[in-house]
């Protein structure tokens, strides 16, 4: 054992309620419509007049990330992100969210204080009151499962459902850039594995390391959408990648799509990531994941709108169903979008 | 590969989108709240003039449940009760949940489809509605992650900070008889595993089993103290034990508690089980585990009533910080009560 490892707090020292007790005695309430959070069977909530929105996810070591890679608190971070992400995507505002980890004896304390303070670092962040949650032990390695809670304006959601022919395809900021970080993660993992002396200078993918490590929620776009006087017709948020969020509201909406291929908004570094891991850029934003934007549909009148709204490119149009979901490539020709997303159990 | 196996789908034939579409096309919406349930980024409720609840809990194989005794039905079952007994305990009625699960190979869709269709028979019969969740695969193993949200009228809420000394305690049910069938089907699986023909008469143990794999939440018991006109003073639900829950209580209120060993309420076969296993009775009552039953303190101006609500024992009295949580014994004699809860650490 090293002295490192001998400062270390075992979990067991603490118990579950020690645990609970250390990891939360720093939250302060920000919402009034969060009446009582941690501490109890439930937290108790007051949403009068307005609609709640609730999503939730899991994730888990091994599957949706590699801890060899990814720093604690910036997974806590993540965490967070990914299912404000789908708040945002339905128009709505988190107010709160619940966290549940499952842990392995491997975990000491302080590694467990590191993921709570990503944890904590989006709730300042994105303004949310953790509320509750549950810790308990895992017989191998993390898992983490949120659920989170906004509020939206009565009639203010915007579902996948919505999209209509005509629709303007838009799409905020640029897709494909933390697949391409992910590729350098696992580039540079292996490369470890062989020479763990290595220094490998990474300053040449700053951009698609932090979208893969520390990606953020479009809480801005949705505030740019509601200033602009913009209600989407239909939105998504991408998480398993471009093609995948058109089908599902392609599907949900009973349409079809023309999605420009020249019009996909890729960063100059994903593009150089492309070329060095001799990867269709294309493909990347169609079927990177992760990115965490918005795509969403809107009436073609609010086109001057969009225009000024900063950070949305419009990448296509909504079609009749039978015209299907297509990629219309520069030279004029097109291919079918299939679903290229994560098959979480392939 | 036997025949039985051949026919079973795997997960990855389906794919994340199929194993969704299969497990929730059967889903009805029951309640008005429920805006919209599973099939967008996130659902959407609308609770005006109610205050919500909100509770989370992760379940993980070889922590909280052991498939080789657990039939996966029940699993699924249980999964939603102890997230139900949670907000029952808040002096709320349970609406709507969020299911998640992380699976590993192991798992077929029929498996799987066990597993949701106790979780659909528990919607049924606590007649809450799943409106989404979070389907991925693991490493090893199963976990499930259930939120479970509720209504209540407003300041309703029961808390476990409002216990006052004077107060009555009381319980619902009989303790003991979860811990007790886990006792069982531990002693059983291991006459298995040396003789894997043995084929045991469990018929003696019908009842503390049933606690064990099948428990349920006292919707009832909540349901009748407002019938009765009795607001609790404080309540919890007891899942770690009743040691642990009394004690929960009487920090947040900052007081002490009397309980009387004679009248915690033991089932017979949980009796005769602890006789067989030459365990303290009184003991699997107070640090068992599991019971979901509801453990709650009255105004002593409602002792007429309470004696009305059928399955409720009074078992004590809250009393002065300084008087300690204590057990007084049939001789008079007393031993502070401390926390022998389950600690998922150690």
């Amino acid at each position: 054992m090293t002295e490192a490892n001998k400062k270390l707090t075992q979990l067991k020292e603490l118990g579950e309620f020690g645990l609970i007790d250390r990891l939360t005695k720093d939250i302060k309430i920000k919402h009034a419509s969060t009446v009582k959070g941690v501490g109890d069977d439930a937290a108790v909530l007051d949403y009068t007049d307005k609609e709640l929105v609730v999503t939730t996810d899991l994730l888990v070591e091994g599957i949706h990330f590699d801890l060899t890679y990814t720093p604690l608190k910036h997974l806590g971070y993540k965490a967070v992100v990914v299912n404000l992400s789908d708040v945002y995507a339905m128009n709505a505002i988190p107010k709160q969210i619940t966290v549940s980890i499952a842990l392995s004896g491997k975990f000491s304390l302080e590694a467990v204080e590191l993921l709570y303070s990503g944890i904590h670092k989006a709730c300042e962040h994105y303004q949310v009151d953790l509320i509750g949650g549950d810790t308990t032990s895992s017989v191998t390695g993390l898992a983490i499962s949120i659920t989170a809670i906004g509020e939206v304006e009565k009639g203010q959601a915007v579902y996948r459902n919505g999209a209509n022919p005509g629709d303007l395809i838009c799409v905020s900021g640029d897709l494909g850039s933390a697949y391409a970080g992910l590729q350098i993660l696992n580039r540079e993992k292996a490369v470890y594995q062989v020479n763990p002396n290595s220094q490998p200078d990474m300053s040449a993918y700053d951009y698609v390391l932090e979208r893969q490590l520390k990606p953020e929620a479009r809480k801005d776009i949705v505030e740019a959408l509601k200033k602009a006087a913009i209600k989407p017709t239909s939105m998504i948020d991408v998480s398993d990648g471009l093609s995948s969020e058109i089908l599902h509201i392609c599907k949900q909406s009973n349409c079809g799509a023309k999605i420009m291929d020249a019009d996909l908004p890729i960063d100059a570094q994903t593009m150089h990531v492309a070329e060095e891991l001799n990867m269709d850029a294309s493909l990347l934003a169609l079927s990177g994941g992760e990115d965490y934007e918005l795509l969403f549909t809107i009436n073609p009148d609010d086109l001057t709108k969009i225009n000024l709204v900063e950070g949305v490119q419009v990448i296509g149009e909504i079609v009749p169903a039978d015209q299907e979901v297509r990629l219309y490539g520069k030279s004029g020709g097109s291919t079918a979008i299939t679903a290229q997303g994560w098959n979480a159990y392939s």
